[in-house]
């Protein structure tokens, strides 16, 4: 059905205003021209290769190889200025890595010793490749938490440590694979998919899980649940009161106390970081002097013991890759790589804020990958970039990636000759410090921000917190995504549409909610559709644009003004529509046809235009009922409105549209 | 940090044109009052409540009770004319009902009996409830083959049954719960996830699959596989080519050719739409006279067999919900639910678009389930508004529901006194009804249609398609709305963004790619976000948004044209924003500042402008740096630059802005 009253109107071109544009439909584009562009907006909207365009090949490789090696790029200009800064962070951070290292290791139920070869191999490798200047490398406890319950649910580390640690390798080196390999598949967007307040929330409950969990600990339990949801772990501490002891209490809460106050101390001056770095470190030797002096290892209090002596050993050939539980193994790399790499960009990211400088997502994944990759294969656990020595790290005033070359030939030293010193650290001070360390990532000031500014963030925020503390780390993570998700998809399933009226005084049409002084114009309803016309929400817009216009009528009526004669669709945010779409567009010309009304669209872009055209949409509405501005679209029918007022045709075409 | 620079600029007030409105910043609304308006639109968005508004008590009832029986709306209305249609229409519809009643039936591994069962007692259920005219109520055949494989893989029909029929029941009973509690809950709008492109692919796919189900019945095969994949079918027909039967395949061949012989006349001269109408029930007689004559059934060519005479016999007691296969039942239900429900609605859609009437799809929903319900006590398995018969329906005149009432009176006769009749049926005449139907169901003309209009769609089309013959039936189904859904996230995750230009004579500003007149404004860089910046293109706008900057500085440099120096952002299209958008415009904000550049937004929405402002970023920023229009920011720019060209002062600011 053509535009029937096209003949009896005059050419719509004389009645729009001055310039009298019309809306251009883009030249048709070649299918795998248009395929390209999309593809590599996807997954190149940096356009990393920008920089290789027009040098010549030699200067193609250097920058190749500065790219893929980062320290090529800025070891040239290294100076001896930076070397002094970043010495004192990287001794700053070794002392903080030594005994968080081996708290992890613990948490992970894996032997404390890798905790320090941990903080050895991938800080080298790391030094290399990323590109943070200000990332120190180690393990987290997250993810070492994560490790724990998801391999301690097929294989017990107390019952097979051998294949415990080799699936911890493996969980490693598969992460380190994911996580690479996301990288280089230009997937780095994904991460974007945990939401800044998924990770507040996630982050809170596992800080409260692992606080729960270093009850054990505090209390000198020897028997623990195995699973970290709060109710488990409140079931199995009260179920065995009578085991408590009350010396493995007080010594933990002093020196956590002592922890939190270093902290204090040093958040109020930033100047005293040191201080608060170097506690961790403090407390360790202040807890393994009184026990070695007390002998209170003979009475009950736990120690971590013997330490081998000597560099990472190689475990490459410990790589269980035909292992029954290699699945696990899998399953529990994924996830933990997902989380650490969540973390450690985040991390990397803000710093990099902060100092103005750029991270590229997908190179630091690499990057990430690679460390875990030989990591695995010299007997280290999952590693990222934590967020606690990362802070100590910038706060020390670290000048490059140099300060983890420093922090791990600290390590090196310590493994090679300090080791035994470690003997008698009691198993509490690691408690207290992994509780200092976790208070710190509840930030429960960001939570109320969110409450204050999107309540539905806060809501993603608690599903996370409660999902992750009731539930478990995966339940938590899977909730908190699942729901932003959801606001995406609810975003485009429900888009909002708004009445516009005209701005007196200036030629502007906009929302009359937002702008009470805006006026309607008689005769004609201006909706503004907010939102992609994508099958998910076309049902949902056909109702309520007829809605609209019921309502405007209704309105009109009761007021007594001048009937409604036009209906002017604002397609200026419809960033894009899809067949479902235009049968909806169809749909509402018919509904407003049929109540003798007339349709008109103001300001479809470029890709809309062109799937109207190629749908006959354009042809069959009639090219002359597209505008380009609301404006002119509000002139064309205001135009035509006078023209019309005293003709009687309008009765006519009532039968014309009812028989269609 | 504040705007440094507002104490030098004049109030930006003078500045900007005429009316010099500000951006409004809506009141802000208790969190209840928000929160019942967001649930409205997304739960009651056709209002169903507003006729109620005002009404008295009794009045109320009546509304309320035609609401939930709309049969009691259109009855009293009903006149000898309509019933006069309807019987034609009524009597037509009854003679494609048995014979498709019974290739369903079989389809579905039950006994052919149900097939005429479930076109007696549904479809008054129907009549009362529904509120389409023209949709015709029967079992569907990819229903029925979804029940017979999801229930098959569990229990074997030909090994088990009467368990297999309980089960059937069962899960026709939990279809219907299903269905009524997703129109009772408001999640009607859950179905129109299944867009057209989807249902067009997984129709074709699922008719595909059937028709090779059928070469059993037209080979006269007696083993077949479980599997409805294209290539197990196929492994199967030819690992037995010695048993094809060529009496079978001859008289099959025959019918088939006989049907679609109708249906192209029918579909030449749409008058003669009762000649393909009445085809089917042609075939079933004449095939069971042939046989009878004949006594085919001796010679190997299977017949229906003796048909129980007599209405439904109740099946309430029936409803296996002890049975340990309850999981498949309630499986199976949820699954053909759905896909009943979509096709059911948007038949009945589509016919109602024709017409000129709505159709409320939660009723419509809420209906279906009821007559499922209602079917699974009295011996019917799954029901819904099958295509062919609706259309049969619509072409034979039928004018309300009575055609349904008169459909259910004539297989109730049938039922009582004619199914000795069917005895003699070959079983070849069914397979031949089927494939005839579902031929008619691959619609490869919308295919191409979507190829033309839309790439996107008819990937999902493929998908569905390909997923459906080659894999199963859920699983065509599950990665048809996982792309369709990727889409909708894609779309947030990577959305467009446009450099504006002036176009001449004309105050608008349009993106300069889609209009090549668009003139670009010297010094200053107008970018249009065309989606809702949320926390999963957060990270992607950032990137964007600096190569835009990155990319104009080296243009005007290229061009040597004057330095850039204010950035405006369009947000008019951004719909929405959550905290992760927040701290992007914040970042964007330092980027641009670092640059020496000045950000200015103009035309935020309601919403984005709320949270802007309870984020603090509208006062980071500066109020005088929002502005109503493109326009108007655009000559608050212009002027500055004017007023500032010759100053030095910028020499001064660039240090003030570097060390932030």
């Amino acid at each position: 059905m053509g535009n029937a009253d096209s003949d009896e109107y005059p050419p719509m071109e004389s009645v729009a205003d001055g310039g009298g544009h019309r809306v251009a439909i883009p030249p048709p584009r070649p299918f795998f021209e248009s395929l390209r562009c999309s593809l590599k907006e996807t997954f190149f909207p940096d356009d990393p290769l920008r920089q290789f365009k027009g040098q010549p090949p030699s200067r193609r490789l250097v920058l190749g190889l500065q790219y893929v090696l980062p320290i090529l790029e800025w070891g040239p200009r290294y100076s001896l200025g930076f070397l002094r800064a970043d010495l004192v962070s990287g001794v700053t951070i070794a002392s903080l890595a030594i005994p968080q290292g081996i708290s992890y290791a613990k948490l992970a139920n894996l032997p404390p010793i890798l905790g320090l070869y941990s903080s050895f191999v991938p800080p080298l490798v790391y030094a290399m490749m990323g590109s943070s200047r200000d990332l120190a490398v180690g393990t987290v406890a997250v993810a070492s938490l994560l490790t724990a319950s998801m391999l301690g649910k097929e294989v017990k580390a107390s019952e097979n440590p051998t294949l415990y640690l080799h699936l911890a390798f493996t969980a490693t080196f598969v992460a380190g694979v994911f996580q690479a390999s996301l990288g280089l598949l230009r997937l780095g967007f994904l991460v974007d998919f945990l939401s800044h307040a998924t990770i507040v929330g996630f982050m809170a409950g596992a800080a409260t899980v692992v606080c729960l969990q270093q009850l054990k600990g505090i209390l000198g339990l020897t028997r623990f649940t195995h699973e970290t949801d709060v109710i488990s772990v409140m079931r199995s501490v009260f179920s065995q009161t009578h085991e408590w002891r009350w010396e493995s209490a007080v010594l933990g809460c002093c020196f956590l106390f002592f922890l939190l106050l270093t902290r204090y101390l040093s958040k109020r001056r930033p100047k005293f970081f040191w201080i608060s770095a170097m506690a961790p470190l403090m407390t360790v030797i202040l807890g393994s002097l009184l026990v070695y002096l007390t002998h209170a290892e003979k009475h009950g209090v736990p120690v971590i013991g013997p330490l081998k002596k000597g560099l990472n050993p190689p475990s490459s050939t410990d790589l269980a890759f035909g292992s029954p539980y290699l699945s696990t193994a899998v399953k529990t790399g994924i996830v933990t790589g997902v989380i650490a790499l969540a973390e450690g960009i985040a991390v990397g990211r803000s710093f990099a804020m902060f100092k103005n400088y750029h991270i590229d997502g997908n190179k630091e994944m690499i990057a990430f990958g690679m460390m875990n990759i030989a990591g695995s294969c010299t007997s280290c656990y999952l590693t990222t970039g934590p967020f606690s020595r990362s802070a100590v790290n910038f706060n020390a005033g670290c000048k490059t990636a140099v300060s983890n070359i420093v922090m791990a030939i600290a390590i090196m030293f310590t493994l090679m000759f300090l080791t035994p010193l470690f003997h008698y650290t009691p198993l509490v001070v690691l408690s207290s410090i992994i509780i200092a360390a976790m208070l710190g990532l509840i930030d429960y000031e960001t939570a109320i921000h969110l409450w204050v500014v999107d309540k539905f963030d806060f809501v993603v925020c608690m599903a996370a917190y409660v999902g992750v503390v009731f539930g478990s780390v995966e339940i938590g993570l899977v909730i908190a995504v699942a729901i932003s998700l959801l606001r995406v998809l609810l975003f485009v399933a429900r888009p909002r549409t708004f009445v516009l009226g005209r701005i007196p005084n200036c030629n502007a049409y906009r929302n009359i909610e937002q702008y009470p002084i805006a006026k309607n114009v008689p005769g004609i309803l201006i909706l503004e559709i907010n939102a992609p016309i994508y099958f998910a929400n076309a049902g949902y817009l056909r109702e309520r644009i007829s809605r609209w216009i019921d309502e405007e009528e209704d309105r009109l009526k009761a007021s007594g003004e001048a009937n409604l004669q036009y209906v002017i669709l604002d397609m200026g945010a419809v960033g894009g529509i899809d067949t479902s779409g235009i049968s909806m567009l169809e749909e509402i010309k018919k509904t407003v046809e049929r109540r003798d009304l007339k349709l008109a669209l103001a300001n479809p872009g470029g890709d809309v235009m062109k799937k109207l055209s190629k749908s006959k949409f354009v042809e069959n509405l009639g090219q002359e009922w597209f505008f380009l501005t609301v404006e002119q679209a509000v002139g064309a029918c205001n135009f035509m409105l006078h023209k019309c007022k005293a003709d009687t045709k309008r009765d006519g075409s009532d039968e014309k549209w009812n028989n269609v």
